[in-house]
This record gives structure tokens, C-alpha cells and sequence, in this order.
């Protein structure tokens, strides 16, 4: 516990238990916790995450024994470490990281099995056990068990050592400031409860665009305040990964070469491995972002991205250690007038020439979408593309393109969409989740990473309620099969706690905030009407005549970009049957996705039944009354939350009315003197 | 001379005579210095540029003496101070400034009187002398009389001490460095010659948006430092001037107001004004931007821009200071939905009714036109508006918008058409050069200042050929009747030498530059349409849904902003009979103008006959040309030219032409997609 820092505890806040009868109830559960062979670090982790939680919420510390006294209590260990016969349960399968919890067979005798397959395993089930009892549940008869659906659970910190984050909206890094380690670090801790509380398992440390600084974390000199933090992440079984510059063995080692096939650039590699795992015995890898953006990586060499890849893997084999490579590869010094290149293809282009050429103990990282964190893109197609190389999924928690944590927007529907989506790599039922669980091609790893969204902001995310998308980001890594509904559900509860009207309304503004943020913004899936560089804001032409590849080709008849194989790019052709021909085709095209894969006349007719213009319009003049609602919503609670909490997303929800008004009218606008045609209703857009 | 420093010595080389018959005439014309008073400071920096100058292009150092030893000669001094009679000439006009250069009446004597009104005259005299011997003038029988048009000459330095320039492409600043003035301050005193050298009288050596570190130059902390610059000026005639915080009386003296008719706050400014003038006798005075762009001002406090002026000016007054304050004031925060606001009303509607209410040592300083330093705009029609008040001209050297010295935009022309423009304000042939410099009204203060456009690069100005708009300036403030011409002819003889092939090409290049410039930018007077902030490179919509009040309108069926007094803002009206007619009719309204002025369809004809979008094509088309014939001229010159200089020009207009195809090609994309109507003559318009 950490009551005395002053910033929020977010969905650790582990209140008193108000319902007395249920109080009563949790505090004979609660009243032993026998710890087995506590010896482990992370167990007694688990046991003091136990104690103190359970103090909060009960008022009363539990007696805390070696073995179990006797009847009653709580009863925490390793799977096949314990002494409780006969209740150790079934094996289950997974890495290790799974759990059960089950009540003792006599139901009179409160007591409780929380046995985990390893001690990571007993820190979650602690933390779902915590979980339960914050939301009031019975714990009558509990018998459940858990293992996660990936292996790799992981967060990038796109922090910078000089105390900045790229696309950070919730203030400094918790790092790092004036290009050192923070001294005090306890924030980091209280950092890495929150992460395990909800699974993850892998944090990369420093931004993976690394720059000069950043580069000398795998020296001497930096390494042990790496040390450091990794040692406060293992306490909470998480593993510590940095970015690294592929350039280092220039920039470090005096080499003049970087080429991955140098046999003096691999004994660079081999020998700062062998520094780190010296110091970080079970440091995680290196995450990787090379030959993309400015980045240098393998092209410099005439190599590709294997070589590189397994250059760096090579050198962490034997320490188990992982090389996390980015698929976000593409031309970014394209000229707008070349309407032959696509910037959507790369990825798929870039790697799928290399399908078996990895490593076992490489991943590749591939962004959710083809281009880049939009509100609405397809999901890219590369995934399923390479059966065998092992895939991870990135997505994006911090709200770069999505309000920038001054809009609520509530991401988990739109990952769930992500990780549900049918590749069809090996026929109907080849989900995304499936692929980057490594189950649906037997890959040897595979997981999910994203892009934190927190920084040194008193309630961690700038706005109160993008906590729950660093919440639901973990929950779905662990079980990508939960709804967006029950994780915002366990998050309110534990948030904001079980009042039914403050459930109600928070879960529906959640719920619907991400459909509501797309609607005033970019339309039918186009994405990229935002200023440039800082991304907020509406500007529709601000990429349009740009070097990034990112365009909707607008004119007075109509609008969208032509990736179909007919007519287009042969975008569409990356897609596996039946989803390319789903997209190939104007009638079968999801209207969410028109204009991504198809160029029509803004009188096309919807599948709504209504044209792009008119829906251009609707949706933007609904996006502004339902951003309205949104703040109503919340007004509605002001009794029923604590002031500051309350004002803090009061006054988002103020900004983001105010400022849907101006992406509706500067959109409207737009189209409206682009088109000429007016709204079929006569509201008000401006001339 | 300054020939150790490696920096470029610009129009000032003084390079030997080649022709030999000149050199052995000059030499005779040169052979010996009478100096008549040599006490003051700036006599004493007149002898000196003299002699150097002499000695550096005749190769010979003449004698120098206190009075003539007889026939032959250079007698310089100030007129009534000369022991050379009969010779003194006749008493000249003006602020004193002015000088006589004529020779001895025998005309074998080769002797010549060099006689200032003032020491500054003389020093400003021996510049015209070094002039005309630098570009190979005869100096028999020569008789000239000058007087300046202006009494105040005068630069703006939008310096910060950070080190940075406000809108500068050439470097940083050559006066401050990390929140400190530079330790050497030689380039100063080279930057001060080149002033004096072209009759600038006075500089204000700070950004007028002062921060927090400039506001401290008016105390003890760094007025010493104020000091030592003005020590430099002085001996080259220049008055240094600050611009100064409105809120310094809060921010400095601890005041809860800044009040301009608060007596505490009157008591402050009087109290500064009283230290500088201890410290800088001759210091020049106060430049003010108030009320405009966020910078505090009286409005705060309810009063107006007389009362912060005149409040200023009283505690000037009793050391001969002057007040300049800008007349940049507009609301910087307008909704682009609003088209009832017109920014370019906004200097004439605030300053007008304060008409005759400014104190005698005030003066108004207004920009060109109403809006901000476009390639094109209207003349400002508060010039002549205000009879009663003095009133100065604001020229910008410093290439904002009209290239950043990367494009060669030879600004005399521009300027040319302001000075010469026709107010009216007094019947026909009211020009602003004879408002600004008062005579038109009689007027007690007169002048012109200008951005600066130099920093630390080695050649002061970024682009070589952008020294001839610093030269013009200072020309055309002494004079505003020389041609652009004339000061091409001028700058070109003393910066690359007699060859009549350089001189040719050089002066077609800058005469022709600034149309070529506007003929791939913002067409047909309409402006702004450029890169926010850094204002560099196109973006047709790049102001048109913000908050700075610059549109342009464009939808599928014209452009153009309707500022008549029938159907639009009634700007026109601010203009005296015939130019309010003349703008007001479509008819009579000029091409170059029309979009300024009035909102058109595309296929409205000009009077060129041409529709306004084929004159849009048509003009991005033969603009990249002329860039490319920019080029080519140069490029004929390489075996003529200093092979530095050669390539420095030749990169920036190879870089040009680059970026002239991107303004043609965004240019006419973003009309043609609106549009919808191709070009006549089927060239590459990118859909």
C-alpha cells in the first residue's frame, strides 16, 4: 500500500467493505493467510499484496502463519510447493503464469486455495482474489482457475531519459528527468502494482526511438540504474526489456559498421549481452525499431530485417532473452503526387519475404492497423501472413490519434475488434488472437504489447477515465476472450465502487465514447484529418499534400483512397479469402472501412442507405450531441464521486463538447465547399 | 577594416582598383586627409573609414593632416566648422543629416570638400564618396547635395537573449547568447558599419515581444551591457533604442498595476527613463508592442493606446526620447466561422479616433499593409489617416513570408510600391514616403524602420543575394526616389564588382525575383496560404479554420474575401476618394489585388482576359520556369564569381526551384480538386 504518495491509486484502492453482512463474511475468509515457502521474492510479493489488502478493506490485519493453523483463512502458494492436501488442483496448461482459486470443500469453513503454477501465478491470483472482493463478490463455492491466453504481456514506455514522452498527454516520465534516473522510485513501484494487478508480465523502458542518451542504457553507465528498476519489476513479475539503437556498435563501439553480418558488430552485441545478463540475470530482451521513420537498422548494410533480427537474437539465446522487432516499416519520404505507392502495404510487403527466416526467440511486433493508431483502420494483414514467425500485437493505449486523454475515448471495443477479427489464415475461426498467441500456428512464442499512457500526472493518465484503458489493455492481454463490458464493469467497481447508477452511467459513456470520438472526427474509416506533428485537433488536409503517405485524395466529386486490385493499389490482395474479396467489393465493403479501400462520389449510397456526404454530416452533428450526453452523464453523478475526481473528468468533458464542435464545423465545412451539397436537414455549417 | 574576421565583409570590400587609368586618378583625388575638427567621435569614424577605405583601394594610405597643406585632396568636416573657404556650400534642409561632396572649382586641383551638416553628415558623405570611387565613378567636377527623406532611419532587431531571431534565417543572434550578450562584440561594430554605410540612424536591438529576461535590459542587471552596444552605435551615428514590457512596472517594480495613469506606475517609467539617460545620453527611446498578440498593454486597464504612449513619452520627453509604438493590433483570437470580423480593418478602426491625442515625441509605426508582411497586400490605409499624429512606416527585411532566404525575393520593388503609393489623403500626389516622413501633414517625426534580416551566418544574411534587401533598405529610407534599379546597379557594383555580364544578370535576377515569387505562391493579392507558425512552404488551407483571421474562402466555386462596402466587411471605405472607388469596383479593382478585395467565381475574367484558375495554373507554371531561368542565369556567372559565394547562390536557388515545383504542384492540386476545371493547356496538374 502506498497511502502516503499523493497520486491516485487508480483501481487499487482496496475501500472499506460498506455492506456489513459481507464484511462479516470477508473477514472470516480473511482471517489466516498461510503462506507456503515463502522464500521467493514475488510470493512474498503476493502474500504482502494479500495482507495489505485485505487490511484496507476489512479493518482487521490477518494473522499471518507458515502453514495453515486450521480451519478457516486463506490458504497461498506454488502448485506442487504446498502442503494442503487434498485440494491442490489439476494442472493447467499455459506459461506458467496460471492459477486457481477455489474454496475448501467444506463450505462452512471459509477458507480458501489460491495456489498459482509459479509465484507470478499466486501475485494474479492474489490480485484477482482482491478484485472479487472489491466488487463485492460471493466467495461461496469459488472454484476458478485461470491461465493467460498469451505469453508476452507487455508495455512500451515510450519515455525519454530527458523526461518527455512521445505522445505522452499525462505529464513526465515516471522515469526519467534531465537525462538521469529519478532518484526516488517508489513511483515506479507503485507503477508496477498496477501493471501486475492486471497481468502484464514485460515492460521496454525506454522509447524505441532511442536516441543519443537512451543509447548508453546498455553501458556502464547507465546500466545500473537499469539495474535498478528492473530489480523493483521483478519484485511484481514483470521482466525488463530497453529499445536499442541498432547503430550502437558505431555510436558505442567505435565500430565503423553496424552491419549485422560484421563479425565484429556480432562480438559487439555478444559482449553488451553478456554485461546486461551479468547484472540482469533474467533481463527480458531488446525491443527493436529499425530502418523505419529515420531509424538506422540493416538496409545501411544491403541486409534485411532477419539478419538483423537474428543478430541481436543470436546474442540473447542463450540467456533466454527475446528480440521484440517492429513490422512499422514504410516509406516515410513519399511525394503525395505518386499514387501508385501505398503506404498500407508495407508492412505485409516489407516481411512477409522472410516468413522462417526468424529466430525462435524473435517476435515481430505488428501494429494493430496497416498505418498507424487511427480511430478506425482494417486490421492489418499481416498478421496470419507468416505462419512461420512468431507475431505480437501492438496497440496503442495512449491516446495519440484517439483525444489525447482530453477526449474520453475507451479503446477496449476497438481491440476487441482487432483481436476477433477472422483471419482466415487457416480457414474460418483464425482469429487475431489466436495468431498472436502463437496458438493457431503452434508458434514457439507470441503476445501482445502496447503503448503505455501513463505519466507523472497526479491520477497517472491525465484523464481519470483513460485509466481504464491501461486497465482493460492488461485484462485483454491475459483473456482476450472478456467483453468490453466486463472489463469495465470489474474497472468501475473498483474505481469508482458499486453504486448502480455511477455503474450505469460510467459503463455506457465508456462503452460508447470510442463510436461517439470517431464520429465527429475522420469518416468511414479515411483517418489523418489531424494537425500534423502533435496530432490533435482537426485539420483535414493537414497530411494531404505530405511526405507521410497518408491521404484521402478529396476533390468536388468525392473522396477515399482506391486499394482494390481492380482499380487501386492491389492493397486488398494482402488479405486472405474471404476478406479480401469483402473489401475488393464496393457492395460488400463495411461502410466503417469505405474510404479506406474505395474512392466513390459523395453521393455513393451507404449500406445505411444514406450517401457519404449526408453520413458525413449526421455523424458529425450526432459525434457533438452525444459528446454532449457524455458530459451530462457525468454531471448526473456529481453527488455520488468524490469532488476531485469529479471535476477533473468534468472539465475533459467541457473541453471535448467544445472542441467536438470545432472538428463537426471545420469538417462540414470542408466537405460542404468541397461537395456543394447541402445538409439534407439545413443545420448549420458554416459557408 | 575588419579583414582578420571571417565573416562576409557584404557591399563594404573596398577591393583594389583594377583599371589602371582610375587608380592613378583616384590616387591623386586621394593623396592626403584634412580633417577639420576631428574631436567628435563620429568625425573621428568618418576620417578613419576614409582612410581605410582609400588605403584598400588605391593601395596607398594617404597623408593625413589637420588642415589642407595645400592643392589636392580630401577636406572633410562639418559645415561652419571648415577653415576651407570659399568652398562651403550652400545650407542644406532636413534632420541635419544631410552632406555636400563636391570639388575644388580649379579643376587640376583634384581636391574635394567632403562637408556634413552634422558629424554624421560627413561620415555619411565619406560613404557615398567610398561608394562612388568603389563603383568607378569619374569624381570630376563633381557637386552633390544629400539630404535624407527621413529623419529616423531606423532597424528593429527581433533578437531574443536566448540567442534565437523571431522570424530569422541566418543564424542566431549576433548580439545575445544563452540570456547574455555576446563577449565580443566586434561583429556588432561591422554590423554597425554596414548600417551607417547605407544611413541607418537608429536601431532598437530587441524583439518587441519581450520576455522575461529582455524585460530585465532596462535595469542595472543588464543596462550596462545596453550600454557598451550603445557605445558602438554611437561612433557610427546610431541611436540605440529598447523595446520594452508594458507590464514592466508589475514584473520589475513590484507594482500591482501597470496602469498608465496610475502615478505610481508614471513614477516608475520616469524613474527607468532617468537611469538609462544617466547611463546612455543620447539613447534613443522606447519601441512598444502592446495589446497585440498576447502582449500586455493599457487595455487592461481600460485605457487606450494613447494613454500607454503618451504616459511613456512624458518620461521621455525631458532627454529628447521618442516613443515608437506599433500599430500591429488585431484580435489574434477569431472564429474562422465569423466573417463579419476583418482583420485588416483592425489597425485603422483602433487607431484612427485617437487622432491628434499622441504626444509630439510619438510615433505611430505602421505596418505596409493591414495585414502582416504578405508577398502582396494592399497598401494600410491608416497611412495618411491620422494628420495629426506622426506616423512611420514598418517594412520587413527579413524574408517571413516571402521565402525565409532560401527563396531570392529582392523586396525594393515591394517596398517601391508602398512608398510611392497615392493616399490621396490630401489630394493626388499624397504618397506614403511624404506622410511618413511628415511632410504631407507637416508633421514633427517622420521615418521608416524595417525587420532586420541578418544573424550570425557567415555571409550576415543567409542567402548572398538577400544582403540587397538589408543595402535597399537603408537606401530607400534615405531616399525613397532612387529606383530598384539604381539601388540594384548600386549594390551589385560594390558586392561583385563592374563586370557588365554580372551586372546584368545579378540586376535582372533581383528585379524580376519578387514577382516570380509571388507568381507560385498565393495568387492574385489573397495571401496566407502557408505552413502555420514557421510559415514556410504551402498549405492553401493552412489559416483557413483558425484563429489569426487570414482566409481565403475557396470553395467549389470561387475564392476571394469580399471586403466591399456593398456586400462584404466595408474595409474599403477606409481609404480616401479614389482608392475606396477603385477597390470597391469589381471593374476597376486591379488584377493583382482582385481576391483581396472581393470573392469571385474561378471563371471570372481578369483584365487580362485570362480566368482567375487559368491565371492560377498559368502563373504556377511560369513562376517554377522563371525560378529555373533563375538558376540557369546564375549558373552563367560561375567562372565570373567567387567560387564561394558562386555555390552558396546557386544552392539556394537550386533549392528554390525545388520547392517552387511543390507550391505549383500544391498550388494547383488544391484548385483543381475544388475546382473541377482543368487546365486550358493540359499541363501536370496532379488530381
Amino acid at each position: 500500500m502506498n497511502d502516503a504518495a499523493n497520486w491516485d491509486r487508480c483501481w487499487l484502492r482496496f475501500n472499506p467493505i460498506s455492506d456489513r453482512d459481507r464484511l462479516a463474511e470477508y473477514r472470516q475468509w480473511g482471517q489466516e493467510i498461510a503462506v507456503a515457502d515463502p522464500a521467493d521474492d514475488v510470493l512474498q510479493t503476493a502474500a504482502a499484496e494479500l495482507m495489505d489488502g485485505l487490511e484496507a478493506m476489512l479493518g482487521v490485519r490477518p494473522r499471518r502463519s507458515a502453514a495453515s493453523t486450521g480451519k478457516g483463512g486463506i490458504r497461498l502458494g506454488i502448485r506442487g510447493q504446498m502442503d494442503d492436501r487434498p485440494i491442490e488442483p489439476a494442472a493447467q496448461a499455459g506459461s506458467g503464469d496460471g492459477y486457481v482459486i477455489r474454496s475448501m470443500p467444506a463450505a462452512d469453513e471459509h477458507g480458501l486455495i489460491v495456489s498459482g503454477q509459479s509465484a507470478k501465478g499466486a501475485l494474479y491470483a492474489v490480485y484477482h482474489l482482491l478484485r472479487l472482493m472489491q466488487c463485492g463478490e460471493d466467495l461461496t463455492g469459488l472454484m476458478l482457475s485461470e491461465a493467460p491466453s498469451n505469453e508476452l504481456r507487455m508495455l512500451n514506455q515510450w519515455d525519454n531519459m530527458d523526461g518527455s514522452i512521445e505522445r505522452g498527454y499525462a505529464g513526465r516520465s515516471i522515469f526519467y528527468r534531465n537525462n538521469e534516473f529519478v532518484p526516488d522510485m517508489s513511483r515506479i513501484r507503485d507503477y508496477a502494482r498496477l501493471l501486475a494487478s492486471v497481468g502484464i508480465n514485460a515492460i521496454a523502458i525506454n522509447n524505441v526511438n532511442v536516441h543519443a542518451v537512451e543509447s548508453l542504457l546498455i553501458t556502464e553507465k547507465l546500466l545500473p540504474d537499469v539495474v535498478r528498476v528492473a530489480d523493483i519489476f521483478r519484485r511484481y513479475g514483470i521482466s525488463t526489456f530497453l529499445s536499442v539503437n541498432f547503430a550502437s556498435p558505431i555510436q558505442l563501439g567505435g565500430l565503423f559498421s553496424a552491419d549485422p553480418l560484421d563479425e565484429s558488430v556480432r562480438r559487439f552485441w555478444k559482449e553488451k549481452v553478456e554485461d546486461i545478463y551479468r547484472a540482469i540475470p533474467d533481463f527480458g530482451g531488446f525491443l527493436v525499431k529499425a530502418d523505419s521513420e529515420g531509424r538506422p537498422g540493416p538496409f545501411t548494410y544491403g541486409r534485411d530485417h532477419a539478419d538483423g533480427a537474428n543478430m541481436l537474437a543470436d546474442a540473447l539465446a542463450p540467456y533466454g532473452g527475446l528480440v521484440i522487432w517492429r513490422c512499422f516499416v514504410y516509406n516515410c519520404q513519399q511525394d503525395w503526387r505518386d499514387r501508385t505507392t501505398d503506404r498500407a502495404r508495407a508492412a505485409y510487403d516489407h516481411f512477409t519475404p522472410l516468413d522462417g527466416k526468424f529466430r525462435d526467440n524473435v517476435l515481430l511486433q505488428i501494429k494493430n492497423g496497416p498505418m498507424d493508431f487511427q480511430v478506425r483502420e482494417p486490421v492489418s494483414p499481416l498478421f496470419g501472413a507468416m505462419p512461420a514467425t512468431n507475431q505480437m500485437l501492438e496497440l496503442q493505449i495512449t491516446q495519440e490519434y484517439t483525444g489525447q486523454q482530453r477526449h474520453l475515448c475507451y479503446l477496449v471495443p476497438q481491440w476487441k475488434e482487432v483481436l476477433d477479427f477472422d483471419t482466415h489464415a487457416r480457414g474460418a475461426g483464425s482469429s487475431v488472437a489466436d495468431v498472436v498467441s502463437g496458438r493457431l500456428f503452434g508458434n514457439r512464442r507470441g503476445g501482445i504489447a502496447a503503448v503505455s499512457n501513463i505519466g507523472d500526472a497526479t491520477n497517472w493518465t491525465g484523464h481519470v477515465l483513460a485509466q481504464a484503458n491501461l486497465y482493460g489493455f492488461g485484462r485483454l492481454a491475459w483473456n482476450p476472450r472478456l467483453t468490453a463490458e466486463e472489463i469495465a464493469n470489474e474497472w468501475i467497481g473498483q474505481t469508482f465502487g458499486a453504486d448502480p447508477d455511477v455503474m450505469r452511467a460510467v459503463r455506457n459513456m465508456l462503452l460508447e465514447s470510442w463510436n461517439i470520438y470517431e464520429k465527429y472526427t475522420a469518416p468511414l474509416g479515411v483517418g489523418w484529418m489531424v494537425n500534423p506533428d502533435h496530432h490533435y485537433g482537426p485539420n483535414v488536409d493537414g497530411y494531404e499534400y505530405s511526405r507521410w503517405g497518408t491521404y484521402h485524395f478529396a476533390d468536388r466529386h468525392g473522396i477515399g483512397v482506391d486499394r482494390t486490385v481492380r482499380t487501386g493499389t492491389r492493397y486488398t490482395a494482402q488479405y486472405y479469402a474471404p476478406n479480401a474479396e469483402l473489401y475488393e467489393n464496393l457492395e460488400s465493403c463495411p461502410d466503417e472501412l469505405l474510404l479506406f479501400f474505395h474512392h466513390v462520389p459523395y453521393t455513393y449510397r451507404l449500406k445505411t442507405g444514406k450517401t457519404v456526404i449526408q453520413h458525413i454530416y449526421d455523424t458529425r452533428f450526432e459525434g457533438v450531441l452525444q459528446a454532449v450526453e457524455l458530459l451530462n452523464a457525468w454531471s448526473s453523478l456529481e453527488h455520488k464521486l468524490d469532488a476531485d475526481r469529479f471535476e477533473q473528468v468534468r472539465d475533459r468533458l467541457r473541453e471535448q463538447v467544445k472542441h467536438a464542435r470545432e472538428w463537426r464545423d471545420q469538417v462540414n465545412t470542408y466537405f460542404y465547399r468541397k461537395s456543394g451539397i447541402a445538409d439534407e436537414h439545413n443545420r448549420g455549417i458554416y459557408a
